[in-house]
Formats: C-alpha cells, structure tokens, sequence
C-alpha cells in the first residue's frame, strides 16, 4: 500500500481526521475519514477561552481512537494542527502536554493567518482556476480569509467570528441585532479595498447551505465541490434560513446535526457576503485538512502543482488506466482530429480541453468490468473527477465517455440529469463522434502515428496499415450530418 | 502490469479475442474483447465444407489485428482455438499454414467435446452451483452439450446442428420442416436417458434470446450471466420470435446483428429444451474462451476452483480493498453478531454467506472516492459481482453494501429497481445492522478480538476499549425492534 498521510485537525466544533494516500507524485486520495463532535470550545467563549475539563476529556479520548486509525492505514506522517478554541484558550497548554505525554503526538497550534493560508492554498490548486478570488472559512471560533489571485495565496485575515462563538455569546440569549453588530465590527478590521467578483465558501456551514439549495433547486449534479450560484440567490435562501423556525429548517433541506449553529453561520456568511460585495459564490468541498496535506506534499514546488496537471485526472489514470497507452494514442488521435476538424464542423476551440481529457480516460471503466465500460467509465468520472474542474467541464466530460452503438451522444443525456450543464447538442455530438472515431481508429491498437488523415472537402480520408478492424466498426458510430469518412 | 492471456476462438459465424488479465493467484479479470463478423464458413456448408478464399482473407486480415491487440497488451501466452468451421473443412490445411506462415501463431482446431468441455468447464466454475445441469452451446456449425455434476464436467456431446449450417441448409429455401426434421435426427444421437432439469445455455443466440426477455419482462437487473427462467415462459417467447416477420423481430428485443441467425438459432434451442425435458432454465455469460482461459489457469487444480473460492469476490477484494485488514476484520465481527442473534431475530442460518461476503466488500467503494463510498461499493458490486451466484445473492449482498444514516436498509431499495428479488424487508433491515454495527463497533480501527458481545435477553452488551467513536456513531444506524444495544 502506497504511503499515507493523516491529518487531524481540532475545530472549535469538531475534531475531524483525513487519510490521504498518494497515488503518484503530486495525485491523491482520501482513504478515511472521522470526524467527532467533541466539542473542545464549549462552554468556553463563556468562560474566558477557558478549555472546560470535560471537552478536553472528550478530546483526548477521540484522539486517541483517531491515532489507531492512522495506525490501522500505517500512516507514515501523522499533522494534527488545532486552530481557534485551543489558540485563544489562556489554559491550552495543559491540554497539549498531556496529549504529548499519553499519545506522544505534537499538535501544531496554528495562527489564523495559517488557518486562513491552508484553506486558500486547497482552494487555490483544488477549484477550478479563477483570476481572483476571496477564499472564507467560516468556523467555529473564527473565520479565515484567503485572497487568491491566479492560484496564488496572495493576502491573510483572520477574525474571531466564528459559529459557536457567536451561538454562546448572541444566540443563546436570542440577541441577533447584537450579533449582527459584533459582526460587522469584526469586519472593519479588513481592508476597506477588498472587494472580489468571487468569494469561495469553505467549511460547514456554507457546505450546508449549499448542499440545501442544490436540493431545493433540483441541481443536477449531486456534486457540492465547485458548486456555484449567484449571490443574490444564496442571500434570498440565507434570509429564509434566518428566519425558519426550528421545524422549518427540515423541510429546507438543512440535516439535524446543524440545526444548532446553522443560524449563526449563516448570519456570519450573509454579512460577510455584503461586506465583500461579492457575485459568484463557489463552494469548495475542501479546507485546512487538503490545505495541511498540499502543503506538505507540494512543499518543494512552491505549494502549487505544475502548470497543467489535474490531480483527480491523474489519480483515475493512476488508478483505472490498464490501458493508458491506448488512452494517450486516443488522446492524440482525437486532438489531430480536433484541429483538422474543429473549423469546418463549427466547434468552438476550447472544447479541445475537454476532448482531451475525455480520450485519456475513455476505458477507465474496464478497471471495474469490460462489459458495459463506457457506463462504468461515465461512473467513475461523474464520480471522482473532483478537483480542477467546473461541473459544466466535469458533466461534460463523463458525458462524452458514454457510448452506444448506432446512437448520438445527445440521445444519451439522461432525463432529469445534467443535461442544462452541457453544450448544445450539435457540439456534444461531434465531440462524441471525434472521441469514438478515434477510438475505433485504432481498434488494432496501433500507433496514432501510423493512421493518416487529410480532409477534402467534406470527406475525411484515413490512411495507414491495420484498418479492418476499424472499417467494421465504423458502422457503430454516428458521423456529423457534414462529415463522411473513407479509407484510402 | 500483471500477466495477461490472450483467447482467440475462431468459430464459423464470428471470430472473437478476449485478453485476461489475473489480479491474483485464481482471481481474473477481461481487458478487452473484440470480435469480426469474419464468418469464414460463408458459403462453405454448401460447398462440401470447403472454405471459401474471401473468407479465409478476411479471417486472416482480422487475426493479423487480433494477434496486434494481444501484443499491445503485452500478453504473455495466446491461446488461439478454432471450432466446427475449420474442423469440418476439407481445405482447413490451407489456411491453417498460411496462419502459421503469416504469423508463426498455431490455431488448435479442437474437437467438437473437447469444445463441449470448454463451455462446460466455464459453466460449472463460473455459475452458481447446481447439483446437476446440461449446457447446450449453439454455435454456428454445432452445437455442444457439457453434462455437469456438482460443479465436474461429466460427459460431452457435439453435434452438428449450428445456426450458420442450419441457415444455409433450410432457412435459406424456406425449408423450416426440413430443418426441424434435420435437428430432431441430430438430437438422436445424444443418449436417450439424457434429461435434466436444468439447463444451461451458453453462446449468442441463447443470450439474444434471454437478453430480449429480460427486456420484455421489464427484468430489474441488467445483468445476463446467471439469468434464470423456466422454460415453458422461454419456450412461449421462442414461438413468437420464430413466428415474427422480420420488422417485428426489433420490437421482441432482438438487436439488428442478430437478424439473419435468429431464427435457426431459435429453433435448435427450441428443439434442445424440449428434447432434454428441461424445467429450469440458466443463461451462461461465459463460454469457450473462458473455459480456454480456465483449463490453463487451473490445470494443476483440475479444473476446479479451490473449495469456497468465488472469483468475482477476489478480484474485487485484490483490486479495491485498501481497507483488506478493516473488511476481514468486519466479516469476523458480523459472523460473531450473526452467530449470537441470528436465533433471537429469526434470521435463516443461510444468510451468514451472504453477510459474510458483503462484509468483506463493505469498503471497496472507496477506491473510486470516500464520499459517499457506500453508493460506490454498491455500484462496484453490482458490476463486477459476476461469478458463482445467484441474482438474488448479487442482489442482496450489493444492497448490504448501501447505508444512510438513520435509514433501514429497506428504505433504501431503489424503485423500479431489484426489490423483488430480496429477502422481506425485516430480514433485509436486520442483515444490514449487524452489518453496519460491525463496522461501526470497529470505528477505531481495533482487532475485531477486542470486542466483547454478550446477550443479555434483547439486550446486547458491548465490552471492550477504544469505543469512543463507537459510542458516537452508534445512533447512526437503525438497530432491530426486539434488540438493543449498550456498552458494558
């Protein structure tokens, strides 16, 4: 088993474990996660920052089931970092030496601007590229701000407006308009400047808030990571939120468990939203845990992966690719078919991107049966191409991988799926056919450099040795309606 | 990448390639199937048996890709078998040493048992165990019947009725009593004491026809391999294809490809069932070139699998189980559960097996992504779990393998969906918390040694250490009415 990295990382709120195993250089997985309610903030903010001994008990206790875990992955480095709570508790110390002394592990207390540094360098090599955004990490004790500008982590805030801070302090006592104005107080201390088009939502409540308007919107893709929607729209859903009563919140899609600091976050996150001004919300289904691993995997790379490189690609090559040099051939194939093409059959340059992803991970779905790969490979896809994507990227991509003899590809969006999320369909369908055509060009898996290919005028010609196999099988696929292929 | 075995079978009416690959000592996996519509019997069976030369050009171009594929796949030993055809042909030398000139590859022209045997060995170590059955392979030129006994292959038959032959010989004239007087003399030739309950059918026009069903009866698994029906509902629905004209064929299921070699096909089955008194009907996925491949991998085991070994459970286990220490560990626990409540909840003893396996895939879903694994594994399940079981079993150990917190499992059975083929809801719901409660009493990632159960009338006592996290998510799953559950 390849090596493996767990994280853990003491919240005000939760204590929550990840394992992340490489699969190559720079790809990855998370293999396990945990996450326990310990709590280790409560009753704190009201007694001074004080670390009450019962959270600490609590603590401990998880911690040191957390640490058989990590164990049970043989994992060859164990990060614990614990933010807000134990930073501003004047009694921290004993709770750190005694979890020296039981489990001999060092837990690293992080400064804000640290916290506020790992939740922007996983949003900044994890989402899909942006000119500038502003990352906002919404915690328990404190919030994090991370000013990203082209997948650099440019400027660091950290303010002590958190969930369950601001539930003890405000909420408990039913006092909105002082929490509002705790709040906005907390946000003078940004500079006044700071104003993004985008602002990047991470943690759990904007998660949740999220996750509650992709149910209420019927979204069609069960995918919260790169999420996006408009801020008005996540405003009108936030005030409804403030305003549920407790039964209400159910029916508004937002699960038991956050039913107690749902309302503060969300204050928090409407407030900051206005402050920034911001247009274009982007969820990020990653945060400090990513951010402690980045860091620490890309350490001498500047925290940054290379120029081009997509890491939930290259962890489903990794993984599924049997067939990579059949896929790389594809990929080739596919790209010269693309700029011998592209012009004449209309399609808009860009999608060259997205072909190209699509042709390397065409037979991944082998990797779970042959039959029926294309479904698996549509699965896989759909499922696990997670980071460097938009869900219209994404949607289309895993769409081109499915296949069905004789059919477009646009005859294959399914109903109440993703379709709103693709191209029209006569770019979907020529897309597809430029993918399949150079699959079934090289059915005798030759070298795409042996398959010639010239157009005159509507007819593409293909030349080159060890094409019966291809002749068959051209009959399987749907040509553009101004395309028709012969063999020289 | 691990060792590969490339299979050619040229057979009259198709010539097709399957390259396997091993995960593990018996476990196996396809990499890649391809066939040609080569037939190189065109024309012969008119001819004397004689192959024609287009037809030997065009299987030879073919096999010239074929043997390219296999390189490309780096397949250590290819296995290349040729059948009725080439066997019956007076001229067979001659294509047999161009082949052997061309591409120094040596086809073994096998006898008509020796093919029976294929098809019967891949049929008793690959389908769900009965004590007795037949399989009956229709080919092109013949047809071979496998009888098997407790998973052996007792006796084989080969007789020379095939769709190809049949085709030329009657349907072609519209002589359909001259065929069936034709295939009942052939039918003779088997012993007259020759009759089972079930049978077993192997090859196209047996799954066309069991394909074409599932569709028309709306079947809630897509899956062919193990597809189980009686034949008097079979036997009905050959009488209407064999009475359809040729537009009605697609709306009875029937793809285009099978159009020419439907109706003779249909008609020897037809024949074979009523002969063979069969009640019980068994669709095989598998043929010869997985029994080719199986004689090889197994020839110092006889042919058989080791005792208890299911070959779809390894590969998925070798290919995804990160977690192999946890599942092993699951599986312990949940057969310690089951043997302590079993009696209690009224459970059949028979499920332990199932309960067993799904155990020991409980985590493969997280080899394509950790959020949401249990969907993942449930997918991967239902895909790959091909071998040695039953629909009901692939059904119910894929469902296992579903979890949502607070939920029963019952609750989770998709509609429209394989629900008829699970056991009642009670017994579902309580398989799936002993399940789920193994997993979760594991949280920390303990040796399943070190938890104690005891029963105390309906209340089942937990001891041990490390329970923190057990505790936690203990309200996570819907435990039986009659029992509960507390720690010690």
């Amino acid at each position: 088993m390849a090596k493996c990295t767990a994280v853990i990382d003491i919240g005000s709120n939760s204590m929550r474990l990840a394992v992340f195993q490489k699969t190559s250089r720079f790809a990855f997985h998370i293999l396990h996660e945990v996450k326990s309610s310990v709590r280790i903030s409560e009753n704190a903010y009201k007694n001074g920052g004080y670390l009450q001994s019962d959270a600490m008990d609590r603590t401990a206790l998880a911690l040191g089931e957390f640490l058989s875990i990590a164990k049970s992955f043989d994992a060859r480095k164990i990060l614990c970092v614990a933010t807000s709570a134990v930073r501003d508790a004047p009694n921290a110390n004993i709770f750190l030496s005694r979890i020296r002394r039981e489990y001999s592990l060092s837990i690293k207390v992080i400064s804000g601007e640290k916290e506020a540094y790992f939740g922007g360098v996983a949003c900044a090599n994890l989402l899909p590229p942006t000119l500038e955004a502003l990352s906002v990490d919404v915690g328990g004790g404190s919030s994090e701000f991370a000013l990203l500008r082209n997948g650099k982590v440019e400027q660091l805030y950290s303010l002590n407006i958190g969930t369950v801070r601001i539930k003890e302090l405000f909420f408990d006592t039913d006092n909105i308009p002082g929490a509002i104005a705790y709040i906005d107080e907390a946000l003078k201390q940004l500079p006044s400047s700071l104003s993004t088009e985008a602002l990047i939502g991470v943690g759990g409540t904007f998660r949740a808030l999220s996750r509650a308007l992709m149910k209420k919107e019927s979204y069609p893709l069960n995918k919260l990571h790169a999420y996006t929607t408009d801020s008005t729209a996540f405003l009108r859903f936030a005030g409804q939120i403030m305003e549920a009563a407790p039964k209400k919140l159910k029916s508004l899609f937002i699960k038991p468990d956050r039913f107690d600091t749902i309302k503060p976050g969300t204050l928090i996150l409407d407030r900051i939203i206005r402050h920034i001004q911001a247009k274009t919300l982007i969820c990020s289904g990653v945060g400090v845990r990513e951010g402690v691993f980045l860091s620490d995997m890309l350490r001498n790379s500047g925290d940054t992966f290379p120029a081009n490189y997509n890491p939930s690609v290259r962890y489903l090559l990794d993984t599924y690719a049997q067939h990579s040099t059949h896929a790389q051939q594809c990929a080739h194939l596919s790209k010269r078919l693309f700029a011998l093409l592209h012009i004449p059959l209309e399609i808009d340059p860009s999608y060259r991107y997205e072909l190209a992803i699509a042709a390397k991970l065409l037979s991944i779905g082998i990797g779970i049966r042959y039959y029926a790969y294309q479904r698996h490979s549509h699965y896989l896809a759909m499922s696990a191409l997670d980071y460097g994507l938009s869900h219209p990227q994404l949607a289309l991509i895993s769409h081109l991988l499915l296949f069905k003899k004789g059919a477009s590809s646009s005859s294959l969006i399914p109903k109440d799926g993703y379709g709103k999320l693709l191209p029209d369909n006569a770019t979907l369908d020529t897309l597809s056919s430029l993918l399949w055509l150079s699959h079934i060009l090289l059915a005798a898996r030759v070298d795409a450099s042996e398959i010639e290919l010239s157009l005159e005028g509507n007819q593409l010609i293909i030349g080159g040795k060890s094409t019966y196999l291809a002749r068959e099988q051209l009959k399987n696929i749907v040509l553009p309606k101004n395309l028709s292929v012969v063999f020289a």
